[in-house]
């Protein structure tokens, strides 16, 4: 038996490949049938040959399915459940796990390296599925609803990780850098936390709108040194108490410690790419820099109730939906920046 | 009339010097009448030639003294006061000082330089004293409580800071990097703050035993990789909740980093000389860092009580000790490391 699944080729090519049908191998594992999967700006690296990967290698790592089948030793999970897969597997028992930084889980890993199936496929085997797999409660739940629920598997929890990283509280002046699906569920975040003013840097008119429908108070247009001029205008000269870095790019950084106040905190989450911190500056003006790629499986539950409940909508992000075939295209209309996210529909 | 007052010479001379005694130019000025000085391990950046400072100019951030006289403009000192003076002066009132970073003061300066006088000398000259100077109630202080109320000027609150920074709490498993006082202090900090544990990184038996009088509940003799090794082996490989960088050096910092565990943070306080922040570090690992100037003035209150009902002892740091004739010793005595830190007795 054979599964459909997509594979990275070559630089600029994603393909669609017959791949064996996932099975069970240990007993803490679970089958996965997957609904709906998607594209990340991260897989825009190696999309782009920015970064290495292997010919053949299936790719994704953002999805929400169906537990087809559960290992004999999985305790939390039952067929038939919906789950909500985070980005990296976990063993949530380790000590890393237990302070919530599954991200570095002693046993945890990544989907599609390694002999992992991606999550842009038809099934994926997940490992240490009790630890890793969030069941999703209740039947029914809309298409909407399934669109958010799929963001917890990376972007609303990325932003919501820069925002708890920021240290944004009730009341935070907040800005954020970065207008891609992060960027923009961070404002979500900021403003879920209680940030009373949520100030987004964007230059597109589409994500401009989108912010201001998440919660942003004000937009600003402007780009490095004229960016921080206006955030400090905007703040009376004092700076922003949390600036969420959703980028990932030396500029980006640059602008968000020009525009925290001191005293205040950068939060980071887009990946490093020559990025240097200004520890000169950090000292002088006491500002703390805290991120990583986020302990998603950690920040599910507490977000999950809020899509559940109609609080938060991120599933607003995608705005390209394909199915499995149209994979090649969903990688495109990210690259060429013509979709914020792109929504891969399997089931 | 005029005072006498330690103003820098030249490398590794420090000189006794006559100043003008200090005047009321400002109402919300105040005029202190130095009792303890002593000299920071900042100094002796300058006293070594590694930093530039002017010749002629007074030296000295830290002291106690007895309020001479108040401005018509000071409302919460008055004549015979007991104060704390802070490393650096700030008005209280702005929007800095309010957030509590009063070394971003907006207002705000440090003693010695733009015609400031020093705190090594006889006679301080306080600008914005309501903001600046803590007034310490009671009377009939002893020597030994007096002494730890000198180290509220910078070394105490500089330590208490690399703790807050790196948010100590009850049960946190914490290294300190550096045995000097601001080291040693932060194990003071540490503890205070509801540390289960202190590991504390230092190779001299003085140190180490007053590291173990100030609560370290373990010694760490090696350096770099070496020390590295030793707090992994003592935590079950985890790392610390909480690496205290008190040095300054890129050696300390990428130890502190190497540490702490995933989810932990770096406070750092050490003026950062050649050091790089170890971004990817940062990022995979999830490991914040936060630090600076230490904004000594907001934290004095809540330390200040604890030293005056003797719950906290930071003068024991003080194991050199001279009057004004003997500053340039005070001085060669750190430099050569024969002192922690030195006590220039004024009065």
């Amino acid at each position: 038996m054979s599964m459909r699944a997509a594979v990275f080729r070559e630089p600029r090519t994603i393909e669609v490949a017959e791949r064996p049908d996932p099975q069970i191998k240990e007993p803490t594992d679970a089958i996965v049938r997957v609904l709906l999967a998607c594209v990340c700006g991260s897989d825009l690296w190696f999309y782009r040959g920015e970064s290495p990967y292997e010919p053949g290698v299936p790719v994704g790592h953002e999805f929400i399915g169906i537990d087809e089948e559960v290992g004999s030793d999985v305790h939390t999970l039952a067929k038939g459940d919906l789950v909500v897969a985070p980005f990296a597997y976990c063993d949530g028992t380790c000590p890393h796990c237990l302070n919530g930084i599954t991200t570095s889980c002693v046993n945890g890993g990544v989907w599609g390296l390694r002999g992992n199936d991606g999550g842009q496929g038809e099934a994926v085997r997940s490992p240490l599925a009790d630890g890793t797999l969030v069941r999703v409660p209740g039947s029914g739940h809309s298409d909407q609803t399934l669109r958010s629920l799929l963001t917890l598997s990376d972007v609303m929890a990325t932003g919501h990780h820069a925002a708890v990283c920021a240290g944004v509280r009730p009341g935070s002046v907040v800005a954020v850098v970065g207008d891609g699906a992060v960027g923009l569920c961070a404002v979500i975040a900021a403003r879920r936390l209680g940030a009373s003013r949520v100030i987004a840097l964007s230059r597109h008119p589409d994500r401009q709108k989108l912010a201001q429908t998440f919660g942003a108070t004000e937009i600003i247009e402007e780009r490095g040194d004229e960016a921080t001029k206006a955030v400090l205008d905007s703040t009376d000269g004092v700076g922003v108490d949390a600036a969420l870095e959703c980028v990932g790019t030396g500029l980006a950084m640059t602008t968000a410690f020009d525009i925290a106040r001191p005293g205040g905190t950068v939060g980071f989450v887009g990946v490093p790419h020559g990025v240097e911190l200004p520890v000169g500056t950090m000292f002088s003006r006491n500002i703390g820099a805290r991120g990583g790629g986020a302990p998603v499986r950690a920040h599910i539950p507490e977000l999950l109730d809020d899509v559940l409940e109609g609080r938060i909508d991120p599933g607003l992000v995608f705005d390209f939906e394909t199915n499995l075939n149209g994979i090649d295209e969903a990688y495109a209309a990210m690259d060429e920046r013509r979709a914020i996210k792109s929504l891969v529909r399997m089931a």
